[in-house]
């Protein structure tokens, strides 16, 4: 019976994160209300605050989760190999993330703009920059190390690859038609770690 | 008198293309009426429409003005020289591009955002990107041609490029504090097309 009612209450939540992920993709955060979310995911008012405090912590939860997605694959593939074999499995990796962020469409660009609003999201929001900052500085420094990449001032090739990540998500994000953009970005990273090798 | 009138409707053009930017940067853009940017520009709405036919239209004038005064610059600078010097010039030029982008902050997110809503938003949101990438892949086969950079796929190589500048442009959106965006963006393009270039 506890494990039924503990199934029961992970679905309540998934449902609720399911509902405000697609109403704040389409109609945007401020316009999204808790009760259209509970609404869209077939919960009561009460189920919504016993799983989340507020329609912040909703947000935050998305976003969270997205990122916790990325970092854990991203993390599972450095292991074994030249740091430029690593790069390479991590680039056919991308064409996965960017599937991943094809049904979030305009949820991106949200918390991106409430980030100008909310300190709480702010620090959330700029986390993952920085998290993901310092791991591919310290892969390239170990490229140096190991003498497969050329001495490229290692923040700052790190800064190029976040840099190149999350433009062409934006790109995928707003221009979806005019390119396939996990296999533009898989293809883009290669071409952008190629730069860092030693001939 | 009739130089006069012209100024004066030049200046009334400017007052309201600059209170709209301020509104749309802090509010969003469907929270601000045309009766607000009215206000804050201190014209009449008559005077507004004399010049817009509606809020929309100042909004792609904003987006508009912005690409345009970054293709004036980068155009100015392909002239003489080789590739490679080419793009030195325009890495140093990015910080200006970055400095004229700080005052407007989430305008960019606006602009993209609404993309997803309009049609026409969305036609002006994307045709830069795609006049950019024209751009660049042009010149990198140039480079290719000349003898200055290795073969990479010149689309590519754009791509790249392009998905850089937007990367750079969005984190130092949102996150102004954590570096000097202009000049890592400067540095960042260095390091990129020293990547494109034979050894």
């Amino acid at each position: 019976m506890e494990i039924y009612l503990q199934t029961r209450s992970e679905e309540t939540r998934r449902h609720i994160l399911a509902a405000a992920l697609e109403l704040f993709s389409r109609d945007g955060y401020d316009a999204t209300s808790v009760a259209e979310i509970c609404r869209a995911a077939g919960v009561s008012k009460g189920a919504f605050y016993h799983h989340f405090p507020s329609k912040q912590s909703v947000f935050l939860e998305l976003l969270n989760d997205w990122v916790k997605s990325i970092s854990s694959q991203v993390e599972m593939l450095e292991a074994g190999g030249s740091v430029p074999e690593n790069f390479l499995r991590m680039s056919k990796l991308m064409e996965g993330v960017f599937r991943d962020a094809s049904g979030r469409v305009s949820i991106f660009l949200e918390f991106w703009r409430q980030a100008n609003r909310s300190p709480e999201i702010w620090q959330s929001s700029i986390k993952p920059f920085h998290t993901f900052q310092d791991f591919f500085a310290s892969l390239v420094q170990k490229g140096i190390d190991e003498g497969s990449f050329r001495s490229v001032d290692p923040r700052l090739a790190s800064q190029l690859i976040v840099s190149t990540a999350v433009g062409l998500l934006l790109q995928g994000v707003i221009d979806p038609e005019s390119a396939n953009w996990g296999m533009v970005a898989s293809d883009s990273f290669e071409l952008l770690i190629k730069g860092f090798e030693r001939e």
